[in-house]
């Protein structure tokens, strides 16, 4: 469709003011009310402007990671657990264990890749999701530090987390072995799989993402409907095509182990979308949802009233939080084999 | 929360301008654009108006009902059927047999509640959606033709719900028959499945709610942050408001067989939903999903890119479309027991 046609066929949503919905738990009113509040006051991840350096992405790299590193003690508190720093395949790992583990399920382990646009939250702000993963599923989990931009874009992450991977599965069967991540972790951990696809290795037993990055074009509906709506990535504007353009690097944003969208997830194992209906990405996550089912791939959506991006991660003392967890353990209890 | 605090916490989102997605199949793109042209030309549904005597709601339902009149010939011409006007314990029904019926299934059937805020669609409009489950599943339909205000609000389609599936049941296994309907007919769906556990009887072997109704007070998320963004039911304003407090009259929106939301699920039979991330009833479905998974009931939720309120009705030339419903048909072939 030409510019002059497509003009004709936009559609044009007044100015609105959301209030926060009564229709969700006391603990999710307050989240997102304190968003709210927060945007109001012209906080949160920049829209219209974008670094151009590498001294000022690192600079918005420490800010935004302040944001999960300040919450840290809170959620540690809630979810007790041991964190230990290891290397695996010169890789840095984190490896949580959490106060629940059941030595009955010791044979089944996680493997988490931390979100942030492939940018940030990486280090001692990468860990919150493996906890939370952990704490409700009763498993060990591996969070990956994985190579990031500035200094490291595609395919750093990748290649990271193929060599972590590979490190486990010399010592366990892959079908033990649950793959979980949110945001550019969900990506990241298609990517895995697409990966081992091609280099004909064994797939992990099961994935999680949550509301997965999977394609960092921008073309997802969502980065429309939902701009300056979600909560916490509200807006898929210059920062966030900056940060798709900075992972992506010489290999681009349409790459299928960038954008996971335009790979091929025939064989894939089960799989667990987790999404809310404020998030940007839920087009990201709904599309990734129906290309694996259209290619008999057995897939769960799970779709969160009124959640933005990644928030039962954040709002990890909600009742909403608790229940995206507790349907992610039970569908990886139902499908690793240890 | 008193207004002032809520008023803090408004979030404030900008006049924006939605391009037809590319994300979605050439046929769903031209239902968005035509739907979003329809909608610059001042088309569509009132949102800020609604009729006020009998005279008025019924040249507006007329008007409505003349759009699905208007496509019934194209989708008769897709989907070769059979249609029998017949009378099933005093309630008007049409029984759909598809070119597509398979005498090996005979054993089975679906009973359909048709859309259009418990007010409009009726009549020779209400087939469509029973056409296409027909179609697909291979199996009858009985379309039901309940009564609709004005004259007959709530609950004469619950009687009338009630009384054809008796009716029905009396001569097949309750089990053997799969309820579907979309957006009021799926909000009548849920209250015919709460109505048969209130007076201890046999519930279907299936639901399959499409965008279902279920809260009738307004209080959904996606009512704010789908309104105007949804091409077919555009905005939950006045005339929505004014749909909801006809049909409930003196038993009120909140009473459960009027908003199913507010019922209990426990003990339903395996329920598929369907919905798009444009839907204005987006949340409506979730918040059902939920409260069924809650609830411990069997539960699946479809979700489909860029797409609107029932769009998979309209939009019956779309891939999208014969997604959703060979979804549901394999749904009902899976959990109906003939």
């Amino acid at each position: 469709m030409d510019d002059a046609g497509q003009s004709l066929t936009q559609r044009a949503v007044p100015a609105k003011s959301l209030r926060t919905p009564t229709t969700v738990s006391p603990q999710m009113q307050r989240s997102i009310a304190t968003m709210a509040a927060a945007a109001s006051a012209g906080g949160g991840m920049p829209a219209d402007w974008s670094p151009s350096t590498a001294p000022e992405w690192k600079a918005v790299i420490a800010q935004m990671d302040a944001q999960a590193l300040a919450i840290k003690p809170v959620l540690e508190a809630m979810f007790p657990h041991t964190s230990e720093l290891r290397q695996i395949a010169g890789v840095t790992v984190r490896e949580i264990t959490p106060a629940t583990f059941d030595p009955a399920k010791s044979g089944l382990l996680l493997v988490h890749f931390h979100g942030g646009g492939y940018t940030m939250n990486g280090g001692e702000a990468s860990t919150g999701e493996a906890v939370l993963a952990a704490h409700y599923s009763g498993l060990k989990a591996i969070s990956v530090d994985y190579r990031m931009p500035p200094e490291h874009p595609f395919p750093a992450a990748v290649d990271d987390a193929l060599a972590v991977w590979r490190a486990l599965a010399a010592e366990r069967p892959a079908t033990s072995m649950g793959v979980i991540g949110t945001s550019a972790g969900g990506g990241l951990s298609l990517a895995l799989a697409l990966k081992l696809k091609e280099v004909g290795e064994a797939l992990p037993g099961a994935l999680a993402t949550g509301t997965p990055w999977t394609d960092l074009t921008g073309a997802s509906d969502s980065y429309q409907v939902n701009a300056d709506v979600d909560g916490i990535f509200s807006n898929f504007g210059a920062f966030g095509r900056a940060m798709a353009a900075l992972y992506a690097g010489p290999a681009g944003v349409e790459h299928p182990l960038v954008s996971p969208i335009f790979g091929d997830f025939g064989g894939f194992p089960p799989t667990i979308f987790t999404t809310g209906t404020r998030d940007i990405l839920l087009s990201d996550t709904v599309r990734a949802y129906r290309a694996m089912r259209a290619a008999g791939v057995t897939a769960q959506l799970e779709v969160h009233e009124a959640m933005s991006h990644a928030e039962y991660i954040y709002a990890f003392d909600s009742p909403e939080s608790a229940v995206a967890f507790t349907d992610i353990a039970a569908f990886f209890h139902a499908h690793l084999k240890g």
